[in-house]
């Protein structure tokens, strides 16, 4: 690190200057002041660790900002809620070079800018390694919010986009780095990292969803099978779910062979696809999925339905069940 | 890490639940949702790592949880603000065991309640080392929040409390187990190490300060010679302190022979103490000055004044004046 703490901050507060909406005292106070909103906030807030959820070698800095506000916008989406602002806490280790940073606070403003929230700023600390840790808040207009609690026996489960392509950009950037490099020429593999390191956030889709009836709704973030599991169980309920109708992302189907990887266990057990997993009354399930293709061209798939008895059961193509594994990442599993 | 994720989670879940004040969806969802204010939003963010802003056998798990809150409330009161939500995200080693996480919790939860803050959880992560991010969000009217930047040539400067206590416990927990172990039978090591582990943000006091009319207000975090020039500089203008006024904790100055520091140099520089800082036109000190004391039993001390030229003078009992060093800590220093 070639600059100082205060010059570092100085280099950040520049990036972070310019039109942003809502902020009535932005960085380099002892806290930011923005404006008061017609709604109820909704917050939430996510670390990204190097050597945890990153490497340093395989996501750019630019990538890494985008994605940190990537996330916790898709939290705040997966409530019905529109994002507004953002505060960051930075761990950074002494050596870190001050471009990196920058570019990381780039790339946090451009993803800000996307989805239309104020970035603040917030701490900077040094430390061993990388950690990026940050807090949105958002807005939904009072009793609007669509928890994960609300599913009921009989409703459609659904899933928007396709699911897997963020499994499969981690496995393809775990393979040996020659191989890795020689598959690159590919599009599908290419699309597979992309979707690793540049998720999108629903925020239009999940509020388009509440606004068809979404009884339950939470984001794809651990794994269809884990997510839906803890969606259950909020919601008192069990599902079954099609294993046939589960949309795999069409660039893991086309690089599954050369990854040598499952694409259909990757799409129900793999983590960071960041689409929505919602529950609807099957009387709403056609005017969402034409809402959400017309507005977004996003495509909404019903997977299954929520049953009274607990538990997630899979359902394969010859009508054999069997339990739904929740394969989902346990941070803290032994070997995960 | 004797609990899986989930479990470790519903244990946090268990110790936030209760009454919590504003909160309509807690902790366990994509995002938490909260009552509206009337004021303006107020947000900031602190990040406390292990090797960096403590050890684990040098600060207890509630001590450390207390403390997070604590310098996060700390900035939302310099603003003149009241803090109302925390966020936390966490990284947690995977050898930790549940019950320090457990008291960690119980510590913020503590200082929420004491603060009359709701603690709404957040993201729990794996690490190398522990990484503690909070987030609070507090009000304040709209255009009543007191930034840096107000400060007026023939302000003057004032502090609450006294300084240097915690660079002093800082000290003390740096010499050999033996020696300060030996220390701890004397009450004023006992304070020290207590003003290190516990510190008190002044929340009152900071309401109090801005309704006496305070043009500037900032926490002292990183010592006064530091954050003085922070101040300074974003209000366009110097400062003299009389250093014989400034306020040394007295358990520093009883402690200082034994810790072999220098006392002033101490109150100066060291950080940590989270007593507030701000200026006030000199009309506007003694009744700022009575009502501190009146309300809270805590003395106002004014330590010098503002000036139009830049730089920090320390003028000595002599009077002779030498330039005010920071010699606050500087997280990217070397050596440092």
């Amino acid at each position: 690190m070639e600059l100082s703490e205060d010059e570092l901050i100085a280099a950040i507060r520049t990036l972070l200057s310019g039109d942003q909406p809502g902020v009535v005292i932005g960085i380099g106070d002892d806290a930011a002041v923005v404006e008061a909103g017609t709604g109820q906030p909704v917050l939430t807030t996510d670390m990204l660790i190097e050597g945890i959820h990153f490497e340093l070698d395989s996501i750019s800095a630019r990538d890494l900002g985008a994605k940190a506000i990537a996330v916790n916008v898709s939290d705040v989406a997966a409530m019905a809620a529109s994002p507004r602002y953002a505060l960051v806490s930075i761990g950074l280790p002494a050596d870190v070079q001050a471009a990196w940073v920058v570019e990381l606070y780039a790339g946090m403003r451009q993803a800000c800018d996307e989805y239309a929230l104020a970035l603040l700023g917030g701490d900077t600390n040094r430390s061993g390694r990388v950690v990026l840790s940050v807090t949105v808040v958002g807005e939904v207009a009072p009793g609007h919010a669509v928890t994960r609690a609300g599913a009921q026996p009989g409703d459609a489960i659904v899933v928007t986009g396709s699911l897997g392509a963020a499994a499969g950009g981690l496995a393809l950037s775990r393979l040996p780095p020659t191989r890795a490099s020689r598959l690159l020429s590919e599009p599908w593999a290419r699309d597979l990292l992309h979707a690793l390191s540049r998720p999108v956030a629903r925020v239009g889709e999940g509020q388009t969803l509440a606004q068809a009836g979404a009884t339950a709704m939470m984001d794809l973030s651990d794994g269809l099978a884990k997510d839906l599991s803890r969606l259950c169980a909020e919601s008192g309920v069990g599902a079954r779910v099609e294993l046939v109708k589960v949309p795999v992302a069409e660039p893991l189907r086309l690089g599954s062979p050369a990854l040598g990887v499952d694409p259909l266990e990757l799409a129900i057990g793999g983590g960071e696809d960041y689409e929505l997993l919602a529950t609807l009354d099957v009387t709403d399930l056609e005017r969402a999925r034409t809402e959400l293709n017309e507005r977004f061209g996003v495509r909404l798939t019903d997977v299954g339905f929520i049953v009274e008895d607990e538990g997630l059961v899979a359902v394969d193509a010859d009508g054999r069940t069997s339990p739904l594994e929740p394969r989902g990442w346990d941070h803290f599993a032994d070997g995960s």
